[in-house]
């Protein structure tokens, strides 16, 4: 995470005010069910509420304490009871530390993931959006770089569609995952703080109660959060491959947005340079990085050791950060995307036909042709054209073995794109809805 | 995947024979979809099913024919055809080889979960039996690998219990990710097979059709699936890395299973290694490793590009056919663990009490007592204890600042294991259901 | 590992057959060694060799053992006392398991090492054939994909020359590395078997003994090896890339040889696929993916666990054999590749000679232009090449605040290639020596 | 990278001050070796390295620029011809951004790779320390977690040192892959900058000329800069691993240092926890992190792509800040470990000396007994021991089979610590030298 790729919306959720303010919302949270319990006199609870709603907590002030009692938590409380008065004594009752830290984790890594679905739900539209808008754009279809068959760009960004679809889902799947509340003491065993108070602050927070926590909320759920942010980054990878692919100078099918000042873009026109998307498929390497220590973390020693806690402390901000704004990245690219349909058809046409050679192949059978003689048939018209001769259809049309069997008006309908495009409606409808 | 490390049940998945069954699985289903909608003669349906239900793919033949047409599918289409007879111009009409491809590994995986899912109930039946054999066996629970409060090992087993549910549930999600059809040919566009007949063949395989599949079905999925398996490994790590701190020589509170004869057992009669459970660890490392491969599948070029190819038809088999067998070794650890109750009592006790010292502290401050004083007093006690000059309670009933405050059998009660275990039928309960 | 990538040569150095061949060849060396120094009399270890020597090792016979005695050096012994007779008692005295496994495997990843090397120096040999052979071949160089300044086929190919002289001197490392011999004992203190024995037989393998084995040769070595690996498969990557782009059909500057009856290739004879180069992207993915769990294997507990033994039975043949293959595969690609001039001078015209922008821009300023007026002047007759107007030379010429300052001859010199390739002697000089 | 895993000496080398004037040495020596050229004229290379070495470069006011020309090393030239005056024409003649960037980039590797070596050279002395001062300190060898033979605190730490002088010259080579300078223009063919510019910069920057850069430097030098620092890593975790092993309540043979006032000490003296350790044990696991991306960036697009760049601009920092950091805080927890001796004899003694039960059974056979039946002598004797009847040497003293072979002394004399300890100067003198 650094500033050139950070969004302040994600890196607040990082700030120590809010981890202080969080920290703060469980205290009270645990106050108030522990007086609706009688473990605390009511007042007190309120008195807590109050004043730590009104209070701003000092963090220089905070990290002064710390570095005396070496302990964040006990700093952190050392302070509250600063600003709450007599009545901290009732703040933290038979809880630990880790129940403050990793449910305040569970909030955050919430909130990441809010920002996250939103980030989505932007680029969803986005490319929906585009979609439809394209959706009868003809472009070559191409597997392993080399040209296939006719698609619609449409068809194209459809695909994206669903696939951030499913990058949604896992999103949300991830945050249901991770937003569990722990407040079971130092092995999980409620010892001195009975599971009816976890279960009513899990409510008051918005999460759910870990049924089996061990000081620490099992890492399981973390590493299946961070292993969802990788798979979403590797979708986005896929996005800029794309991109990056049209952009090429020979395909030149569509350009990332240029702004009109931007330096060097006149006198060398050419040279507009796909970086966002480049720079998109470094983010994706960094968030998938985070998964395998994510999942290292899993295997704890025992009740917990301590060694995922500088994992998380790097990965929590690191790995949304960068995933929130390569999301917003990615979205303002979709958005903006200067799109040539000039320079997709002339690609289509690029072979002078040969990308229906398949279809003059089945026809060919198909009119009871047998497939040997159709393949040498189409392949001695097929190798004039890639000899830059001419066309295919031209050859095809001129050579009577195909004549005879196709007449001329058949065997230009073969290279219809409607063809290829009777289906997109249903392939929108599958994407989109009906 | 080596022998070593496998189960039969899920390397036969990936055996030629499978796939070349699967294979036959779609062209058949393929052919009565057309004959349902009238592609294909009903007649001609019935034929392609019932011989190639009847035939015996020959793996040697097809893998000769391969040799010289260097296409896999054209290989097997070719012996279908001999296979079949003159019926078989109505396989594969319209179809392309990816269709076959992807939608016979979404079957595999779908398989290769099933059996996963399996693996995991028979782990979650021998976490729970054990689990309830020692609910209330008490043991000191550690953080950091130090004594911290006790915890029983019936609690430790609910904990790993409700880590594999959540492992099930990830394979389950995992399995739904994958389980998709592709029949839309070349690049997607359901140029010369419909919509509707995917629809029918996902139908006939258990499938769902893929909104949007371009030539391939999206990596995406495939990355979500090896995800959840690299999890899951990470889980079985923590079990593994559990017993094998369990086996220490100076802790021993339980030992993997040793036959009678095993070798060596008997002249070092404590040399018996947690080698399954350190093979565990191992196999989980192998497992995750998968998981980055198939994130970097995601990207695939266009419309497809063959990259992820090699990479699945390694980790296909590697990732499934390991964890399968690491989840059934880590039951049958589970299963026939040795447990040590005396051991773990003696451990609880090793410390004369000082696993205590928190309650002590907490009831001297409710008896009236300042934080600071209990601190004090609770640290003297502690001091002489730690020396080894003898037992924590000893000492406290002692100690007249104590004993002032808290009478005899109060103290005693504060060292009552029962206090630690009061909520333990509620964490079953959350576990395993009221 | 799967036979589909992989070749005899490698494969055979992970057989039973040559395992059980070193497992003797440590053996006998160590008796040996114990002759030379009195500790076994010499006839027997002279019989040790020579019996040994004309054994063929049953695996079947010692799989059997194993099933047995559940330990594969034992079983091995036990066989080998079967071949050798009475002077078996004077095979493995003092050793433990580990000095022959760990051994072992040093010696197989030397063989590996040795392979691997041999395999750079084929791909070295066809790289630097192909730079000489296309040192002068003008293409454009891209970044970013987009046209910037012609080079030469033969720099491209220098480049990755130089690169892979650093693979094969990564792998030189990696090989000097894992190139120790432990016979060190229990744990490592040579309680029953001296140091010197250690060094006679390090000698007599041809590997240095390990200056602290703790009963395991150290895993940081290992993950030294394959890292090494992970990073020359990384380059492979890029040379795959490079090819894969090269192929593209909007670009088709060159294409993986495609023998004439290889099918399909003529009826649609632009569908030549870049198979093999997308094959070793999936394959440069899995050998990078092995480099993970060989870290994780360096923290063994204490004086060893085995922990890493499941991995490397994994990953030794699978990132060796999958990077022998890889290599070898790309030697070929390299070698045969087919190389277009012509389309590499059409693409270099492509742009109308706009890629010599910045040359004309610098040679106004040269000639007195403020750098301001260059960029307008520059800029305007850009502007009408990239809207399809003609050639950027032919607009130069006839812009009179250019010819003012730049005589038409002087300005056709600008767009010769040959500025460009003044240095390429030099580059080659660096790459292949002078 | 976070404040709290950070030290100021390796921060610097990553602020903006540090780059800018990094930038600011390669412009100067480029002007510097263009004058000694005769391509700028000496005093205004003069000019350029005076006015710069007293110039400030402003931060703000060089991000002010980059905010409007949107690059930012036009920015800092912008900036530098500020300070420099109208000699500024001079800057970066011919050069691009690349090799500004590139070269700069190498420069702070090199500068961050001595800072690793000088902070491993410290762990180095720190562990030799240790390890002489307890050469002869007697503990229990462990494999699998299980007491196996004697061995002494010195030789592990030994064997720690070892593997540091290793990752030391993992180190040294990972420096000396990444120590080169790129001149070379816009595709690395030296059109407008000569080679011998680009050898002079090197030899005043102390690096090596890049032998063929293509815009960049070749990334596969970084991927293998990374993983040399994730190796280290990992070498990190194992000595982090074996503290915390030993930390452990039930062995406690050494422990990290407490400070006498740090919270929480006292009341709980069993409670300290080896957080350091643990905390290095995560920060590990980062460092290791950031190896597959640096793998995954070695495959830029032709002559370059700027995927690398984000994340370069992240783990570049990151990586050498947290090993940094982490080797650091090895050297202090090595430096001031407590060990505690007499606990490692408790424990050596702990099973009643049945770890010399190998000995034993040696001494048996060559007694002349056979194998079985001294295995059954054993056994016998070792089972009465391990179910806590008493020691292993009473028993066999009183055991007719064994005293009628082994003379009492002799017996006793199997039980001798120094049999296990005879080699121990040698492997010092490997590790240490003579």
């Amino acid at each position: 995470m650094i500033p050139r790729y950070s969004r302040p919306e994600m890196v607040s959720i990082w700030a120590p005010e809010t981890r202080f303010r969080l920290w703060f919302e469980i205290e009270a949270a645990a106050a108030e069910a522990m007086a609706e319990t009688g473990l605390v006199p009511p007042e007190a609870a309120r008195t807590i509420r109050e004043k730590g709603d009104a209070a701003v907590f000092d963090v220089a002030r905070i990290e002064e304490i710390e570095r005396e009692v070496k302990h964040d938590v006990i700093a952190f409380l050392t302070h509250l009871a600063e600003c709450i008065g007599p009545e901290a004594r009732y703040v933290h009752l038979g809880m630990t530390s880790s129940d403050v830290l990793d449910t305040s984790l569970a909030l955050q890594l919430t909130k990441a993931s809010d920002l996250l679905i939103a980030d989505v739900d932007g680029l969803l539209a986005a490319l929906k959006r585009r979609a439809f808008e394209h959706k009868l754009t003809p472009t070559i279809g191409r597997s392993h770089g080399i040209h296939a068959e006719p698609t619609t760009f449409g068809v194209k960004l459809a695909g994206f569609h669903a696939e951030f679809q499913r990058a949604r889902a896992r999103l949300v799947a991830a945050r249901e995952e991770i937003a569990t509340c722990a407040l079971s003491g130092a092995v999980g065993t409620f010892a001195n703080v009975a599971p009816d108070i976890e279960e009513r602050v899990a409510a008051r927070l918005g999460l759910k109660p870990e049924p089996v926590s061990t000081q620490v909320i099992p890492r399981d759920r973390h590493a299946a959060f961070f292993a969802a942010l990788g798979i979403v980054a590797s979708s986005l990878e896929r996005l800029a491959t794309e991109i990056r692919h049209l952009q090429r100078t020979e395909v030149l099918e569509a350009e990332e947005y240029f702004s009109p000042g931007q330096k060097g873009s006149s006198a060398m026109p050419h040279k507009r340079n796909p970086v966002l998307s480049e720079n998109l498929t470094g983010l994706a390497r960094m968030v998938r990085a985070y998964v395998t220590p994510a999942l290292e973390n899993v295997a704890l020693w025992h009740e917990r050791d301590i060694s995922h806690s500088s994992v998380e402390r790097m990965i929590g901000p690191d790995a949304t950060v960068t995933l929130d704004f390569a999301l917003v990245r990615a979205t303002s690219i979709v958005d903006r995307l200067v799109v040539y349909p000039d320079r997709m058809q002339r690609n289509l046409d690029l072979l002078g036909g040969l990308v229906h050679s398949q279809r003059v192949l089945l026809a060919l059978t198909q009119a009871g042709m047998s497939r040997e003689d159709a393949y040498r048939v189409v392949q001695r018209n097929a190798m004039k054209v890639w000899a830059g001769e001419g066309r295919f259809l031209d050859f095809l049309k001129n050579d009577p073995e195909v004549i005879r069997l196709i007449p001329e008006s058949e065997l230009e309908a073969l290279f219809d794109l409607d063809y290829h495009f009777k289906h997109v409606d249903t392939i929108f409808a599958r994407v989109f809805g009906a």
